[in-house]
């Protein structure tokens, strides 16, 4: 009796030390849990759209990556030179300014696409025009691959249909996978093999000085979302189509092969090309002006 | 002494729960501090261009507000019908894609906008123009306050030279200056007084449906820049210019200013008009399709 009276100090002791160490695990064990639930429950629910490429980032890339913005678009200590653009009367402002929107709003989204060659200086024009746009402190930051190699769009096509297929039957919400359910659309991208051209959008996150150092490159996400709204004017301009996508989680594959380097992050992929004879697109409407415009 | 023995066990409970609280609380001020610390080193040093605009953020926007992406750009389950642009000759093709390019690569992002008065219907032209971009489920998702009131263009300006004040002098990293002192430029923004409208561009982060539900609009920031990229062609088809700029921090006060909904998110404002007879922008060059096109 005595001896266990003298060893209870020591059982309480142990006892005691067992619910401290049981404490401790169980937060680092929530914490941790926490972690990962996050992002998890981000990506197969609620954000299923997330891009995953993170893996070649840095502390730069990884930050550019978000929603960028600049305060002005031009940089260097450039001398100003008089500024004198083409004037034109009320009368064909107005001429003009209704004739590009007829031309564009016919412009839709096309799946079907003709395998028919298209002529690559028409490409080369219409990614001239894309590179005019404003981008943060002039930094221009994007690079227009086009794929004409039959053998590499197949691999293209490749990398997008498995990488889809699993963002439908993993990663999707309920809700993003009824959105998808109501458009009749698959993961099967045909439109990657028949088209004579894709291109491959890829927004530069940093520069790379001639030090060797990196500048970051502020609002590029923005910046090439604009050049890529004059790609699309440039397509309806000559008759070609296009869809505009983003292939999910495809961009580090993507970049691999296609040999870019590690600051450059897939932001869309086109294909290009006239439309198929049997095209078709759903009978969607646009919003009226007076439903995007509101006038102070 | 028998006391003493007797109460040893007590003494080391209470020392053993102590030690377990301590812990307790030890990993739970661990984990907030951290929680803590990362937003605020970013936003002080790294990362001084993020909006810091999340006071009407839900669970919806506080994540769209990210690098958003789509896959498919229209929604409803609607008929398709069949789609037959114009078809033009290669000649046509080549000729039209040059002439696009000669017109857009004449756009420079001008600060010095002529009070002149310019037609409503040509500006409602251009919105409705932009108004044809895609958007990720064909959501739509973009409101362009066209503001051409002396009084709240003004109001718009003290909002945003405020912000542009304290961005400069406290929020941005030495790096960001150093960039924006080279460019001449300060936080006065005249043009927000001279130009006869001002257009600011906000993106929907979701929209909420009939029954009062929230609906996600997936990939809303890079929709609106890419309708804002329509938008700047069509000014520049009809010879006005404007200035691509998101200023930092103000979104919160002008969607108040203008009465905008908190679904609502102030990307882009643009100053639009003719250019002032002086007008002047610095010499800089684009770069070369060679070094913005990769041919596969």
């Amino acid at each position: 009796m005595a001896l266990i009276s003298a060893l209870t100090p020591v059982f309480v002791a142990v006892l005691c030390v067992v619910i401290a160490a049981f404490f401790r695990n169980y937060r680092r064990a929530e914490s941790s849990s926490q972690q990962k639930r996050s992002p998890a429950a981000g990506e197969t629910t609620s954000r299923p759209w997330v891009d995953e490429d993170l893996q070649d980032d840095t502390e730069v890339s990884a930050k550019d990556d978000e929603d960028d913005d600049w305060v002005v678009s031009e940089t260097e200590e450039l001398p100003p030179i008089p500024y004198i653009p083409p004037r034109y009367s009320e009368e064909e402002m107005l001429e003009r300014s209704q004739q590009l929107y007829n031309l564009l709003n016919q412009r839709r989204s096309v799946r079907f696409i003709s395998p028919e060659p298209v002529p690559r200086e028409v490409i080369e024009n219409v990614i001239h025009t894309a590179g005019t746009a404003p981008s943060g402190a002039h930094t221009e930051p994007w690079t227009f691959v086009v794929v004409a190699d039959a053998e590499t769009k197949h691999k293209v096509r490749e990398i997008v249909e498995q990488e889809e297929e699993i963002n439908y039957k993993q990663r999707m919400g309920d809700k993003w996978v009824h959105d998808l359910r109501r458009l009749r659309t698959n993961w099967m991208k045909e439109y990657l093999d028949t088209a004579p051209y894709l291109i491959l959008i890829f927004k530069q996150t940093y520069g790379i000085l001639p030090d060797g150092k990196k500048k970051t490159h502020y609002y590029n996400e923005i910046s090439v979302s604009i050049s890529c709204g004059l790609l699309l004017a440039a397509l309806q301009n000559v008759g070609l189509v296009t869809v505009t996508s983003t292939p999910l989680n495809c961009g580090p594959q993507l970049r691999v092969l296609l040999r870019r380097p590690a600051n450059e992050k897939l932001l869309m992929l086109l294909p290009v090309g006239y439309p198929a004879p049997d095209a078709t697109v759903p009978d969607l409407k646009r919003k009226d002006l007076s439903d995007i415009m509101v006038f102070v």
